[in-house]
């Protein structure tokens, strides 16, 4: 393993870290609010640690798959451990401030802040924040940043993005995580802007903006986006939540004009097909079941499904107390999630298209012996070794969530409570049911079920593998 | 597809069930029960429909992969239909009947039945029976008693037995079918014979071992096992379970004293190693949580687990009662189920250890980028194949639990009860959570719910492809 060059990277992303305090400082110095401490000595922590590890000498700049997924690992705690930091300094237990900046990070925005509207406005500032550097990954703003970072620098992208195969808009991947960084902030540019035209204030349209590009989900309302009561607010909301899940290989063709390519994505179609068919139900039972009118009931169908599917989270009617079979079709959306390469979570749409293409060419082979064709995806052929991975990944997903949940259900909460917590924080959605509904926070659970969640939720953001290559001794062998 | 052929074998499955209803038939003479005129009719309508199938000309003897996933999916379909007959002319609804026959043959043992106590004799038979035909196959019989049913009738044994890899105890397919009924027919006469030493009634040990040694659970008695309030009872029947999960090549081995390599097995030391640790941490919460002595608390949980990972679905205790954390134990148990090879249901141990060895191997390809080893099952290599088959069905079956759970959730219950009513109907366990309960029943469900989980428990038993094959238009083209 090369911990010279792994070290290093960590200490430029701790850099980075105290760089994206600094705006929350400002905001505290200009609203002299009670976070100005907080945020100073956070960004004078990072900063000093950043500056120690600066200071390893490099060996080699090669980094090897194995050293770009431990890297990742590493990267995404140490981000966190110093995340908590202004949490902590401004009065919240340093595990709630943890958990809370592994929400944020991971881009999930399950809270333990009952009343976000209360928090001083620098810290609001970086709780937004640290969901959109999640979103398109500190990793990738790295490579997009610092093109020489070394040889293998791949392997950093290919460990920190989403998805079955990695996404490789442009020759060289400095270029590809730069024009990733494009889109990114040209979508969050435009939502703001859009927001702040109907009428949201500019506070809130830039961290909403964020949290909605991010898919993350934290609100700096108590009541998330009810609060507007604005419709245009929430379909603009919805348009930008449903872009952000598209795979931005779709986008970045679009951008470029090459609106057939994009359109004619596999992904693409299963996850707006999804999407429609999850809404026409809920829709339809909110109709004849609970009696709302026709679009009142679409409204909020589409809201909900497409907050839940994209695993952003934000609530404007509290889905709790929905009928039962509502909540099970944004369940099953909860654990599907958007599309591979965006800023979603959840298992990811391509990989339950490859899985459903494996299960029909399982049941060909039964039909026509001998026969057995490749399976294909976006035209392209998929290899045995990634339709193994996928499979793999869908298993340890599954084993992840039951032994999540069973851990959670030693607090004594009841089976919807814990399967939604383990759900919604894998699939770095936000919200549950019953106990940790739209309407409620995680703020009850003890210090252990934190940590056990927070953990889930760096399981799901890193997509499993690189957490737990972490825990195989033999990788922490020269 | 050889339609004539496959046609004959659903003749004969007929003429066995004809002569499986004779006894309950002749147990309704002898206790003059209102039965009588229900198993006679349908023992003549199983019999009539079985001499016109046999009358079908064959024009080939040589079924194949397809024909055999067919013909078991239509010989599983059929007999239900038939076997529903007692109950619907013993004024069951025609659906009831379905659903408790279906919950027989695939030895589910979830029951529409409040009081089986309540049954005629002959039907109480019927029912024990029907589970008994189911746990080890009729198809395994039909080739036991035919050895000369054509070639290729191994497709219709790969087809019925569980389990990624067929077992093959001896070179001819009708030895091993003889084989595998000769250990069945031992164990139940072994436990029916203990039952009745301890103090069992006659007709309760046999219809019991009927439904213990193929893992079916139901029970002649209201509160099922729990009614003979007997420590001795619950441990022989505990023994039995285990042993019924147990991969019958393995038994097979210790039958002809091989015992050294039987107890090698893999597959035998998850299972084992897994019931342990469910059982221990269960106990803990017992003793710890709710305060109970440890026997007592040991003894409750081990045949919980024991009956829930079976799949056999006993009560002893109402375990609907126990804390959180010792149902979701309960539930994952049931999620895994047993042995390949064995009466049980469920994903089976052996899918999941070559699903674990799966990931373990996706870790050492990150961490040794090149080095790709084989996975190995029992000292013997797994082909690439049976890893994609295993994955696929992995996948299936967790989708077809989902979508049963939301197509429960339509009757308004809880999430409890329908995903337990999902996972107890494909594991083909029985009893579930909340309304669903130990100490309740499906009864009040409605018809279109039965039917969906009738279809459910249908696709655990035949793992699924047999089904599923049968949905694929071009299967029914000539």
């Amino acid at each position: 393993m090369n911990r010279r060059l792994i070290a290093r990277v960590v200490g430029l992303i701790l850099g980075i870290e105290a760089f994206c305090m600094a705006p929350s400082f400002l905001i505290a110095l200009v609203t002299q609010g009670p976070d100005v401490r907080a945020f100073g000595a956070s960004v004078a922590l990072c900063a000093a640690a950043s500056l120690f590890l600066s200071h390893v000498r490099q060996d080699s700049r090669r980094l090897q798959t194995r050293d770009g997924f431990v890297a990742v690992a590493l990267c995404w705690i140490v981000l966190s451990l110093f995340g908590a930091l202004p949490y902590a300094l401004c009065g919240f237990s340093y595990i709630d401030g943890f958990f809370e900046t592994v929400s944020g990070f991971t881009t999930t925005g399950a809270t333990i802040v009952p009343a976000p509207s209360a928090l001083p406005r620098g810290l609001q500032f970086w709780r937004a924040l640290t969901q959109w550097m999640g979103g398109m990954g500190v990793l990738v703003m790295v490579l997009a940043l610092l093109p020489s970072l070394g040889e293998g620098s791949v392997n950093l992208m290919k460990a920190e993005s989403p998805g079955p195969i990695s996404s490789k808009l442009r020759p060289k991947t400095s270029e590809t995580a730069k024009s990733l960084y494009f889109i990114y902030i040209a979508l969050t540019l435009a939502e703001a802007v859009f927001l702040r035209v109907v009428g949201m204030p500019l506070f809130d349209s830039l961290t909403t903006a964020f949290t909605t590009i991010s898919t993350g989900g934290f609100s700096v309302r108590d009541a998330s986006i009810a609060y507007y009561g604005s419709e245009a607010i929430n379909w603009i909301i919805v348009f930008f939540m449903f872009l952000s899940a598209v795979n931005f290989g779709a986008l970045f063709q679009m951008q470029r004009g090459e609106w057939k390519d994009a359109l004619k994505s596999e992904e693409l179609r299963a996850y707006t097909g999804i999407t429609v068919a999850a809404v026409a139900l809920i829709a339809a039972e909110l109709v004849l079941r609970v009696g709302q009118g026709v679009y009142e009931s679409v409204s909020q169908a589409a809201f909900q499904v497409v907050t839940l599917m994209t695993t952003t989270g934000y609530a404007t009617v509290d889905f709790d107390l929905w009928p039962h079979f509502s909540k099970a079709v944004l369940l099953l959306v909860m654990l599907v999630g958007g599309c591979a390469g965006s800023t979603a979570g959840g298992v990811k749409v391509s990989r339950v298209v490859i899985l459903a293409k494996g299960l029909r060419r399982e049941l060909r082979r039964i039909l026509h012996s001998r026969e057995v064709r490749p399976l294909t995806l976006e035209g392209a052929r998929v290899g045995e070794d990634t339709v193994s991975s996928v499979s793999v990944f869908f298993f340890a997903y599954i084993l992840i969530l039951v032994l999540c949940a069973a851990a959670v259900s030693l607090e004594g909460v009841d089976l919807a409570t814990s399967l939604s917590a383990a759900l919604t924080t894998i699939s770095n959605v936000g919200p549950g049911f019953a106990l940790i509904g739209p309407t409620r926070n995680f703020a009850f659970f003890s210090g252990a079920t934190k940590a056990v969640l927070s953990v889930t939720m760096l399981f799901g953001r890193l997509e499993i593998m690189p957490l737990l290559v972490l825990m195989f001794p033999t990788v922490w062998k020269k």
